[in-house]
């Protein structure tokens, strides 16, 4: 059997997490017994929620127990199969988890379709940051042509797509990023209107009034708090709020409270939070759009690749110190 | 022509309005040109929205001039018509203003029909606070049966009407009010299975654990700030938040930071603001259910009538410092 080198999480973080937070160790993979399948990771997707996962209790899901695999989302290829269905080089999709050799069962897995995209597409723009992003602003957000849509973290994985699909639905976008280097990217890659460098504003609500002159009808938030808050300022009558995510309030000691509220409930708007799994049985009708979309050429993608399983704990904590240009991934 | 006695806007209010904000004068009724109606006031009705009015330009609609007739809902009888459709005795629903004989142009007017209930009923479970809470209940908080409700400003004028509709529909309904007076009428004469009487709390989140052990699906806010933020602690998964009032917060000299909005975004839950108003061309379908639970007995109807448009300005007051038990109208 070859070896499966693993991280375990080792301590939960107390701020921006990190190596520290990880033990390796290695040993041979689990034989598969009928209806599982040893896979081979071939990469691991980083993501704020798995910041979360590491504390005890919080969030969405159960915590990590300590002295247990990382869990995370990836795509792997199937070495041996006791599972109907999988064979031998077959490529798919699960939450393999930090290890380099996994051994899950069958139903766990999704098969990658290559008719769609390529390996890197199924991690980029047809992963699950893509079908994110898609069902948050079609289903959630309320999506029309001609919506004035701002989003947050307009360079990172969700909102890079996000910034897509609305100008290619026709919306007016702005986005808002840190730094001049994801700001060019927002604007000339993805094709965003506009495009508001969080670092460089001491006043971000004056700069979205800026970018947004006639408002916000619908505003993708993927960081919470002050950057939320602004926002809500600026909604216009029967605005939708996507609450996607809130990485600016994983670390904070304290939750920012929100003065803004009135505003929503003046322009009577929505302000809605969504779990994706919960559209799990919708993911290929967002894949088949997004596909074409990849096609056509109208969809972009950038991914930040890290090379090797060690980069894994490293790439966290560059998506917490925001470093990472592009949706964050690990070639394992 | 019968003198038309009036109560104009004198002051801004800085705080909780009252009768040192208005002044009276009397001159006589104008009478009708083609298209208009003089009537004459029966009741006028009191809410939250007037304090936003009385300010410049905040809120959802313009502020009230100074010196001009101080904006109110109510009912009046037709005294003398040159506008098809209505006759002197019929009785009508506008916004007639805080004055004895307006004149008002046909179109303005809504003829009630008095088959769906008295003039106290179109005032009450009919009138506009009640059609409020049906519509916030139903297309923004989607209520089902079973859902767990919890309502603010239980014994208010809105709040009333939402705990019973909750209840009629099969919803385990805990209210929020001030004082064990009012406490008790929610309990015994609207129906609530809990009651949480905010003046006595220290920790209004631990008393809304208590009241919902199971959390909360559907939380119809009448008040805003720190009760809405300790609701959001306690929402269930997929749960809906119904923006009606922010009483709290009309008066705060800083708006009240969120800080539970996690949770809301956790529970991949729903926050939605309204305007009646966009619900006009349904209001028949509201009342139409409101007039038939009247009916049957089960919806019941607290009026606090105060005496003379004198009593407008008091009135005002007595709604922001929680005076009024029930829904608060003057009888002119």
């Amino acid at each position: 059997m070859p070896t499966n080198h693993r991280l375990l999480l080792a301590a939960r973080p107390a701020g921006i997490p990190g190596p520290a937070n990880f033990t390796a160790d290695a040993l041979p993979a689990r034989a598969p017994v009928p209806g599982e399948v040893l896979l081979e990771t071939l990469y691991l997707s980083i993501d704020p929620a798995m910041r979360s996962w590491m504390s005890e209790g919080a969030g969405y899901q159960q915590g990590i127990p300590l002295g247990e695999v990382m869990r995370g989302g990836g795509i792997g290829s199937v070495l041996e199969s006791r599972a109907e269905g999988f064979s031998p080089g077959d490529l798919v999709q699960a939450r393999l988890g930090w290890q380099t050799h996994p051994t899950i069962a069958g139903r766990y897995l999704q098969k990658l379709d290559l008719a769609l995209g390529t390996v890197e597409d199924w991690i980029g723009p047809l992963g699950l940051s893509a079908v994110t992003a898609w069902f948050g602003l079609r289903d959630i957000g309320g999506l029309r042509p001609n919506d004035r849509v701002l989003v947050s973290a307009a360079a990172g994985g969700v909102g890079q797509i996000a910034v897509q699909i609305a100008r290619i639905e026709g919306c007016r976008v702005a986005g808002i990023a840190g730094g001049p280097e994801k700001c060019a990217f927002v604007a000339r890659e993805l094709g965003a209107g506009a495009v508001i460098d969080y670092k460089a504003e001491q006043d971000l609500s004056a700069a979205i009034a800026r970018a947004c002159p006639e408002g916000v009808d619908l505003y993708f938030d993927n960081v919470g708090g002050p950057t939320l808050d602004a926002a809500l300022a600026h909604l216009r009558p029967g605005a939708r709020v996507v609450l996607c995510g809130r990485i600016s309030q994983t670390l904070a000691a304290e939750p920012y409270g929100i003065r803004n509220l009135g505003r929503l409930a003046a322009a009577h708007g929505r302000m809605q939070g969504f779990l994706v799994f919960n559209y799990h049985e919708r993911y290929d009708e967002a894949r088949a759009w997004l596909a074409a979309r990849r096609r056509d050429g109208s969809l972009r993608q950038r991914l930040h690749v890290l090379e090797g399983l060690a980069q894994a704990p490293v790439g966290l904590g560059m998506l917490f110190r925001g470093e990472n240009t592009g949706k964050l991934v690990v070639r394992v």
